[in-house]
């Protein structure tokens, strides 16, 4: 792996627990946190593509209320503009996975840069990463916003590779999202794909360069001697 | 609805009931049609969104065979390559829901030009309304396949403009897809959405100009003397 200078990671999901704001929702409708936040993830991804596809891109912030409001309609909940305030800004304040915060410290000592590359838009990115206390981990934080457009839209991964000022070949690409994996490996990215949940690769062409359980598992790759692929 | 002069309709989930290949899932595994038509058609949608913003198109046929075999991993299914054949083969034989073929030809006989708009293949599309015994109800069966982009797109709605030679205003567009009916209003043509399941729509910043809850109570827009919108 001695070719690799540099890793971007996906946040929602990869890193972060988007299922962290269970909690908030059954706070406001109790019982039924669970199905509100699958929903809500499933609805705000299909918006950030179709509103890609369409060209009318909103920001992630936008795109997460409008999910949300879907989301609460579908299941005939009330959601009034106060709680609605309060779980968009649960996504905010997501926890990041437990073996998270040790693994990128490790991949610094290492020499790696680090970037973050999201959907998000610059303030949601700062205040998740900023609120887990992670900000000093990474070299860039890189939000969609300036290309408006989301991934896996290459104009999306193309600034992870204009940040970092090396070849995509060079930049290890880390996402827990099958979409997004399939996505950067197209754009030309060594790809690693989180699987925490054993789930199974989306069918579009492409498989992931490695796989891994978690953010730990990956460390493995940068002991050296490490065999290539 | 005298600036009406034409009608472009969706096909899969509008015209066409995409869950009448549950009988055809059911066979090769029993009990479990409902559930394999729901995720299947959800990855169809998802394949078609994903590869057009990654400029990777493949054809409607093999986004729905990558579906089904994603669905099938998903579930732990054997799907074998006769079984994966037999169901794909299902959706070029979807029926139309009942109240279409009448309503098609009332429709006609009202001195519209009908067409269909759909993210098919032209094989597909022939296939389906072929084998529905409904190909002479359309001036022209529309497929996304030469421009290699699915709907939303806006270059797969030009598509129907094109074809009929009249401004985007004079051409109702008909969906019972929400993310497809926002798509065609951004476009820029007057939408009736078709509710059968008392779905509540997109929140994407458009809503569409009527909502019926089956093709027949469409043709009340073109009687005489009704309102505009």
């Amino acid at each position: 792996m001695d070719h690799i200078k540099a890793i971007a990671f996906d946040l929602y999901g990869t890193l972060f627990d988007v299922h962290s704001v269970v909690a908030r929702c059954d706070e406001q409708f109790p019982g039924r946190g669970r199905e509100i936040s699958t929903i809500w993830r499933q609805k705000q991804l299909e918006y950030t593509w179709l509103r890609s596809l369409m060209n009318r891109y909103v920001t992630f912030e936008q795109a997460t209320e409008d999910a949300l409001r879907f989301t609460c309609r579908h299941l005939r909940l009330d959601l009034d503009s106060e709680a609605c305030k309060t779980l968009c800004e649960a996504y905010l304040r997501l926890q990041p996975f437990p073996e998270v915060p040790e693994t990128l410290r490790e991949l610094r000592r290492r020499g790696l840069k680090l970037a973050m590359l999201s959907n998000g838009s610059p303030h949601s990115i700062g205040a998740v990463v900023g609120n887990a206390g992670l900000r000093g981990e990474f070299d860039y934080l890189l939000s969609v916003d300036p290309v408006r457009v989301y991934k896996p839209d290459d104009r999306a991964y193309l600034l992870a590779e204009k940040a970092f000022g090396v070849g995509r070949s060079s930049i290890l690409f880390v996402s827990s999202n099958a979409w997004d994996a399939t996505g950067a490996r197209y754009f030309g990215f060594p790809t690693c794909w989180i699987n925490r949940s054993g789930s199974v690769f989306e069918e579009m062409g492409q498989t992931p360069d490695w796989q891994r359980g978690g953010l730990d598992e990956m460390l493995s790759l940068f002991d050296s001697g490490a065999a290539g692929r």
